[in-house]
């Protein structure tokens, strides 16, 4: 008989998240009961969003509990099944959790088809973040050709996403991203049209270099000093898109946003959003990074750790922005 | 033959205003030519904008020049004509500036009407203040019956109206103003459910009490700890209109916005705006405001000083919170 594996939330994160914070358990694993089916999770997904559920602050939703499974997207194999819509052999995406496998009564489970992508996709340019990066530009920041965007953590899961759509819709992309070996990725492979390295010690100098016409659209995955600057270069009735704070996320150093009244200024409109409250355009969003991905006009990249039990070392290095892509852990 | 008075602006602020940014001076008036009209100013409307005007950051609009007259609306009558639209006697608004009279080709005035409300209102409730109070607690804001409403400067030009706007909406309406008197003007008068008063020294633990149910719009006119504040109760998909940022005027204690993750955590839309932004709805505005000042239903305070030449200084109190309601200065 098989055993299961799960990493759970072991305690909270004081400042910094450690390796401590989690714990790695096996446990028995039950055949699917009736209605009931049985995923084998072939990729887990790590994101951002991840580090706030540790934490008991208040946050979008319910936060994991300690000794509860970690929360997160896995892509996965129906290997068997007593459900009505879904067999044995479906690739399927959910929110299974930290685990190697789940059971479930399908809910909250879609099926996605490996014929347009490989499976671990959906968990990223054809997954929330494709239509987190999908919904910030368009439905919220309302990029039109000509604009000029500038896109936070721009070489990651979101961003690179982001900036490659608002190419495709005529605007000028300007990335910001940690290091040379990012930025020139965002502009060699992406067609960014320049890529600021925040690591370079010179962020405002060469923001105001990249985007003499200004800014009409930030999309910020970062917060923190990087949003300060960016409100320096900020057009009137530009927009920011508010889709996470990477740099804030281990508390002690909170940064407080110094050129606030640029949104005066500027009659600036912030969002802060998230995917999910954005359903109704899911389909149109969906449908546009598809064909984009089958036309060979959306570049993805993946950083793939190795087994369960590496997941919480990749998901510390991916806060400290060690990861390059999309970070996965790949399970099988 | 009659000499006009201007107020200039002798030099730019280093921190905070002095009297010594401001001359007054003497020049002669001119009759008017072909298609010009002279007007006598009644009232100066004084207002925090005119703060930002007088730097030379970036701002809305181009700043007010070394030696150029202080941009500002009046209130006056036209004293002589030579105009096809505009005769003797007409009441009328429009930006002339800090003086006794001005030529004008008729550009920018404004006709107003003395029957339905005293001439010094056009410059608050009915005015641009009245205006700015509409647009960011309806167009922008969308307030709705039973949602919480927060304004701060809540006893002044803006902050009353926006309060009085959302009561007459069905809003639980709380403002935030300095001292007793202000906050018991509110209650009492406006018919606010409560008013924290910032100046207590227990800002954070006032808001909460006076907010149990969150806030869902929440009208900033002030910016920096005040907001930071605010920030703590906003409710998930909260709006804040943004107004005014008169607490960071002074320039040299910029407060950097601490909380800032609230926007992403409650996914608040916030939204810098000026009233010029947004025309198209002035009539809608202005009707609604009217038929309230007419039916009683606004309550309507002045702060009032006598003579040109006490402007800077009821400027600079202004500034720093001594006018009790909208301050204008009586001209003649």
């Amino acid at each position: 008989m098989t055993v299961n594996k799960q990493v759970l939330l072991a305690s909270r994160p004081q400042g910094a998240v450690s390796t401590d914070n989690f714990r790695l358990v096996d446990v028995p694993l039950s055949q699917p009961g009736e209605g009931q089916l049985l995923v084998r999770h072939d990729y887990l997904s790590l994101d951002p969003y991840m580090r706030g559920r540790m934490d008991d602050a208040k946050n979008y939703v319910q936060n994991v509990a300690i000794d509860e499974v970690m929360v997160g997207a896995i892509a996965g194999e129906v290997i068997a099944s007593n459900h009505a819509r879904f067999k044995v052999g479906d690739k399927v995406i959910g929110a299974q959790g930290w685990q190697l496998y789940s059971l479930s009564d399908g809910r909250g489970l879609t099926r996605v088809d490996t014929t347009v992508a490989p499976l671990s996709y959906y968990l990223g340019v054809l997954g929330m973040p494709g239509l987190t990066a999908w919904i910030g530009l368009i439905d919220i920041g309302k990029a039109k050709a000509g604009e000029t965007v500038v896109v936070s953590a721009a070489s990651g899961a979101v961003g690179s996403v982001v900036g490659q759509l608002a190419k495709l819709r005529g605007c000028r992309v300007i990335g910001i991203a940690g290091g040379p070996a990012k930025c020139g990725y965002c502009v060699s492979e992406l067609g960014f049209d320049a890529c600021v390295d925040y690591k370079a010690g010179r962020l405002l100098e060469d923001l105001q270099a990249a985007t003499p016409q200004g800014v009409d659209v930030y999309f910020d995955n970062v917060g923190g000093e990087i949003l300060d600057a960016v409100l320096t270069r900020m057009n009137a009735h530009s927009r920011i898109p508010l889709c996470g704070t990477i740099s804030q996320y281990d508390g002690a150093k909170v940064h407080g946003v110094r050129n606030f009244r640029s949104f005066l200024v500027n009659r600036i409109m912030l969002q802060g959003f998230i995917m999910s409250d954005y359903k109704s355009v899911w389909p149109q969003a969906i449908a546009e990074l598809t064909q984009a991905v089958k036309e060979g006009k959306l570049k993805y990249r993946e950083s793939v750790a190795e087994g369960l039990e590496r997941a919480p070392q990749a998901f510390i290095g991916m806060l400290k922005g060690e990861n390059f892509g999309k970070q996965v852990v790949k399970l099988t």
